[in-house]
């Protein structure tokens, strides 16, 4: 999928060589938490977050739009819509930098959700650890963009397959036919995400299905075949500026 | 509108202390040039880009969708659609990791757009620069974020405005009716960047000029009120490693 040379997805999904200096320090230093799912983690704009385990769930909030009607020209209403942004997986660092008119949000997507944080100058004593976060975030925009991509597509089914062919790319578990997102998301946090409703995306699933494109795994997880998905185990190592 | 203290919007833009140097640098080096508007920048992954002059557009290209129909049970069309997924100004820095099932691809989005290229190791001799790069790069993700956020609104006006808000509160320059966005942008592109068509943009775009929510400046650019507009003049400086 990358033209240049490799680097194995257990160091991508967990780039920290100095993970258990780190974590030992947060315990010692009470910069430790451990999340209920779908509890909010209250992140604040200039600390850094680390995943240690489970998995966070970034959702924004686009609160101003403009006036259903043109009886108030100039007003923008209120009308507050989540859209579910993405997974940060374990190993990941996250941040959240508030600002209008959206703001993000971070929860525990799954119970036993472990989170680290500290502030950017806590770093100072791992040089190397800051650049790989720094490297972390670089990798998160690059997959942001590749959503962006499929976001900008005008047909919903075309965004939905995107969409989740990215996330199962990113975080998808294999399975006998193929992968699986290893985290439960219900038809309406999809539809935020693309720019749809429950009831359209549940029949467009279903449509998806009919053509095999997805599947079923397991307690309602949502599989893609195998040869749909340019997993990703390899980063190019020159995407890392060790 | 970010919480904390905040620096100035030219750092932000131009956040290279070290600039000129590395400038001198890149022409001494031949890894410099000048590209026309519209003309593709053949970025390859592996190396760092920085926009010298002028202004880059960043483009997706979606190339798998399901079947129209549903005659043909697991087979994916080619479906090439392009996305624009946004620029970058002067100052900034970008990569292009290329990778299936969406391809990236940057452009000049005006005449006489200067671009620096470098390997990463070459920031071996500015390592304060490279840091700011990479603050560049978690900088340019929030936005993303942000941009994610509004393509997950449902009604396609509120995508517009979301999109147009977000665009010139990063790159909107001031003028009596508020902040314009300083490059043109046709409705064909704002329309494959929020999931839509040229003709519906176009129909919208009347909408919110009749709400008065968005306005013509000069020559067929787009402006919106100063009140709609949390222009991006500051920037945490916690978001910042140094």
């Amino acid at each position: 999928m990358y033209s240049a040379s490799s680097l194995s997805s257990s160091e991508v999904s967990r780039p920290f060589l100095t993970w258990q200096r780190i974590s030992d320090w947060a315990q010692e230093h009470y910069r430790f938490r451990t999340f209920n799912k779908d509890e909010r983690v209250p992140a604040r704009p200039g600390l850094l977050y680390l995943v240690e385990r489970g998995a966070i769930r970034l959702v924004g909030d686009a609160q101003v739009s403009p006036a259903e009607d043109e009886s108030t020209p100039g007003l923008a209403q209120m009308n507050a819509e989540e859209a579910f942004l993405g997974f940060v997986g374990a190993g990941q660092p996250f941040e959240i930098v508030a600002q209008s008119p959206f703001s993000l949000q971070s929860f525990a997507h799954i119970d036993q959700t472990a989170i680290i944080w500290m502030y950017w100058h806590d770093l100072d004593n791992w040089p190397h650890f800051r650049r790989e976060v720094l490297d972390a975030f670089r990798y998160q925009h690059q997959r942001k963009l590749l959503w962006l991509s499929t976001l900008g597509q005008r047909r919903t089914i075309d965004r939905l397959l995107g969409f989740l062919t990215l996330l199962i790319e990113e975080y998808g578990e294999p399975c006998e036919q193929g992968y699986y997102l290893p985290w439960l998301l219900t038809h309406a946090q999809i539809g935020s995400a693309i720019g749809s409703t429950r009831v359209t995306v549940t029949r467009l699933m279903g449509k998806l299905r009919q053509q095999r494109l997805i599947s079923h795994y397991g307690d309602n997880l949502i599989c893609i075949p195998a040869e749909s998905v340019n997993k990703v185990q390899t980063i190019a190592s020159t995407t890392t500026t060790a």
